[in-house]
């Protein structure tokens, strides 16, 4: 616009014109209007957490040592998969459809509504077609779709922590369990409007529902699975065991930061009114000042405790930053969000070495930052006052518990069945060679033998 | 949404009061702003094409070897570019204008419409002047954007085929007959108008009309141009070249599946009305459920027929599943998107060692991935009842056809005027040193030397 | 679309029926409807600038040596860390609160109007309500969202050129001051309303406003850090320093490209009526030709000047075809597009020698493609009939002063103080070992040895 002040409505000059010669029969959104845009929110909006499977993969791929870079890249493409698949054949109608309090309908597929079908199909649509289906207020496939991406997200939590030692076709099936039926069924409880959500359980985007689920997945299957050998030394010493590819972690986080708009915006559910878009927007600052805020804090806080910034904590920082705001990313206080960011990312910097003390391993710190802060978000809204305290403790422990006590019989099911874990040779030779037979790198140094 | 069905339209909570204070007049899209909705969907969807042309340059850049990175890199960024100022100087007209049957109109560039400009330029706008410029239903600026990257994707195949051995101008005089001539004729074809569009034949976003068409020069290129030196022993042995970064392979088809959403979701060349994004999300939830099914039935294949899975087979089996589906990405029933994109994987893992029998060289499994999978999901709308079979057929044998006869003309030309393969030595040196002057990755291992 | 014509609107076939049964009691867009549009193009396109970050981040990465390859990925997600807390904190009102002339106001936060806060808050809107808040034409934070990518923009710019040899804290304090002051006072002048946009000065969507001044930022910063050690012998001889990583370099590239859609598409400041869409159309052409021009004109001209092409000059050929187009992509010639875009591509094969004659030591070439192609683009504005040429030139010369002199105040105090630099051998080890203590790569090659 040139010439003009750049954050006042160009309406004066571009625009006017359009209200000049004739003021609308009315001034709201049509039904149909509010149908389009609360359904393409759901779907741009899901393409942008779908690029987040992206971000876990990168993120992933670059904290794991050369040597099982190739086997996290098929580990995620493959959760991806299935995770989709899952949630179509059998996870979707669980979680959403005739939800009976803790659990919605064993039925298999999830399909178009029959009026949409109907106006697809027909030769002439009618009014009364078009209304049968704006009457839903968005297409039912593009929520669909919105909440399939969310699944996936769990999903992706869980193969960071347990790298570098789990065999992979046991990882995917627990995956498929995760995606078709724990994660469904805990989600009924709340988003499927069963006795969480009656109870007045809050949680907007997901800092328990999504984060904390995938990270008491991972925890559980951590301590399942044992740490990597030469982890933690006999004398309670920590090796490390630096990450390969530290730009592709960065990448991942910008991926993963990149995503979160579209998995708290689009959790507002709907676009089409001026009070929704405005909500989103206030949800679209929050996330990105918690987030800034965990970088900031978690810089800060090693800068102080170990005289040198850590690149991997200001990546996982961020990362905390966003899980924290994703339970209350509609508070209208953004000095609040900066706050709450804040602390999801110093939390993430106290968390990774207190794992290190109980020897738990977790490869790229998920547990943390999805876990840790996943669980202080959802109290933060009971805190800063989107929610009664007591609820949300109910529904962090409630949703806890069940995932932790499901995963362990998953996780033990396999380990006594197929087996978890690789041998310890091919733990030393590294996943890449010895259950896929390529390298990841096959030019680069010579990762495998040297670490 | 605190304490509400996620599922269930937030109405109820949130926009509830917009609907309760005012039935609007008229419940339907307005005719301004479904020209806003459709021009905006060819926008953003295509931002989300145009990002495939980095998914193609990762891909490539991960399949080939380090001393060969740096030309992949050049060639992909100088493909998309030279695509776009040919698509505007010459192919747009010649695949839409005024097109008679088999081609369009031999004119050059392509500019916003009188009526657009009107507008834009108007002092005052009077009705009259936005209802010319909405008749058209979209903004035709935002339609070429959408069309020029699709040429972008058929070019971006053939690169891949073709690494480590061909000159980079000749490369690049063959992109500029491709996407200035070849793909726009064509194309004029079907989505012109033209004689196969009348026939009937059926490529809602080209599995044939851009896909198999960039496979098709591929393959002919390959041909032509011969394997790289060593790649196929006397004895009949193929000697693997593996791919230097495979984290950079796997980002790339995370990349290309996301922009997938772009290339079949906005192939429904309309967002303005409850059918419309009603179609869209149907398309999506195609597009991700078949591109899944390629990843599971490739990783399930591989592991049945050699006992490993192969992290670059998983990645071709999401492309070769989302080609599959392209075609015909409308279909509601979403388990044949299953069914036809595990196909599509399925045919990857056949087709690719089937090439190399042939000693056809494709470097990144291209042709398989584009042109098999293709064939196959432009036959599947014949065989799943979207048209009508024998009519796919003859659209993928003419457009096979001249592709082929007119790939080789132009190739053919090229090899004997100004050449089109490196000698040998810079063959064994790589394409970096021997034609930049530079390595990809210059610190990193000894990569040029030891293989 | 089945067996049409894809270049024509399909309303006919499927969108039609809507169009059948009623008229619209008007056409217009109604004013929530735009509301909704104009906040929502800020949004999806703010997320999209946001997304260069990561562009910075991975362009940067790829042209470092890795040895500082770790710290260039911290400083690129703090800067915009910072800059979005900053901007937030205090820039975004000196920049557009109650502009008085050439400063803005100093007051602290940013929240939404109190309007946007009634309407979300209440039990029951009503239609004064939903006015109030679509009265503004968007919502307050989504343009919030959108100005604080921006200034994101300019911060990533700095780093790129000092890359090497400077220190994080001093960089970071730059950064607070260059987000929080130095950027949005100079904002003011033009898009806060202030002396310069009375003037007329016109910069569309920030040639000079964001990328001049990150690059000014970024010479100052040049000439007082100095070269590092070892660039320039005694001789003259330029020593050739090159970066670790091309792939990720060219996907920074693609990167930038894809979200300067966002950046110049969503300068137009509205999406909400016809006339706005069809000139974002021609705004997203402008920007892919010009950029695709300055890669074929970078490549062209390599090739005459030193026989070879150049990568990583196709690179910079593309962001400074990218920032030419940005000060007037609303140019409705599109061939302009082209020779604007390839000027810009033509200056940076000749400025990046040019500033190494000088021994001004510019990592990336951010300069060369942000400065001098952000000058030329402004100066196209002037040339090609957009605005005035003198005042195009006092636009460019008084931001340019304002930011050289208090840029080179805070670096110079930054040096007196707590230091610029690294000493000698933290600059031969790398700033990855000895600032951070880790190694960006550590299992690749013996970088830091050997370079």
């Amino acid at each position: 616009m040139q010439g003009l002040p750049r954050a006042i409505f160009p309406a004066a000059a571009a625009g006017l014109a359009t209200f000049l010669f004739a003021a609308p029969a009315s001034a709201e959104v049509t039904a149909e209007s509010q149908f389009v845009f609360n359904s393409f929110s759901f779907l741009i909006h899901g393409v942008l957490v779908m690029w987040m499977a992206a971000g876990f993969a990168m993120l992933e791929s670059g904290l794991v040592r050369t040597k099982n870079t190739a086997m996290i890249c098929l580990k995620n493409m493959a959760l991806y998969s299935i995770a989709g698949l899952l949630y179509y054949l059998i996870g979707y109608n669980l979680m959403y459809v005739d939800v009976a309090g803790w659990i919605g309908s064993f039925s298999f597929l999830y399909n178009p509504s029959d009026a949409e079908l109907a106006l697809i199909n027909a030769d002439e649509a009618t009014p009364e077609m078009v209304t049968a289906v704006t009457d839903n207020g968005y297409s039912v496939m593009s929520d669909w779709f919105f909440q399939m991406v969310f699944v996936a997200t769990a999903a992706s939590i869980v193969s960071g922590t347990l790298a570098e030692r789990i065999k992979v076709w046991p990882f995917l099936v627990f995956v498929v369990v995760l995606t078709g039926f724990i994660y469904p069924i805990q989600g009924s409880w709340t988003w499927g409007a069963g006795w969480l959500s009656e109870m007045g359980f809050s949680d907007f985007a997901g800092s328990t529902i999504v984060h904390s689920v995938g990270g008491w997945a991972a925890l559980t299957g951590a301590i399942i699975l044992g740490a990597r050998k030469g982890k933690y030394g006999p004398d309670g010493r920590v090796n490390a065991m630096p990450g390969a590819n530290l730009p592709l972690a960065t990448l991942g986080t910008f991926i993963l930061w990149m995503g979160w708009f579209g998995f708290n915006g689009g959790s507002q559910l709907a676009l089409g009114s001026a009070l929704d878009v405005a909500a989103i927007a206030i949800v679209y600052v929050n996330t990105n000042l918690a987030a800034a805020a965990g970088v900031v804090a978690a810089m800060a806080l090693t800068q102080i405790l170990y005289k040198k910034i850590d690149l991997t904590m200001a990546l996982n920082g961020a990362i905390a930053g966003l899980v924290s705001i994703t339970a209350g990313p509609d508070l209208q206080n953004h000095l609040m969000a900066i706050i709450i960011g804040a602390i999801g990312g110093g939390l993430v910097v106290i968390a990774v070495p207190l794992l290190d003390k109980l020897k738990i391993d977790d490869v790229v710190g998920a547990i943390s930052a999805h876990l840790v802060a996943g669980i202080w978000g959802t109290l933060a809204v009971g805190i800063f006052g989107g929610g009664d305290l007591v609820t949300q403790v109910i529904g962090i422990i409630a949703i806890g518990a069940f995932v932790v006590v499901a995963s362990s019989v998953v996780w033990l099911l396999l380990k006594v069945t197929i087996g978890l874990r690789v041998d310890e040779e091919a733990e030393q030779l590294g996943l890449d060679k010895t259950e896929l037979g390529m390298e990841a790198y096959p030019e680069f140094g010579t990762g495998a033998q040297s670490m």
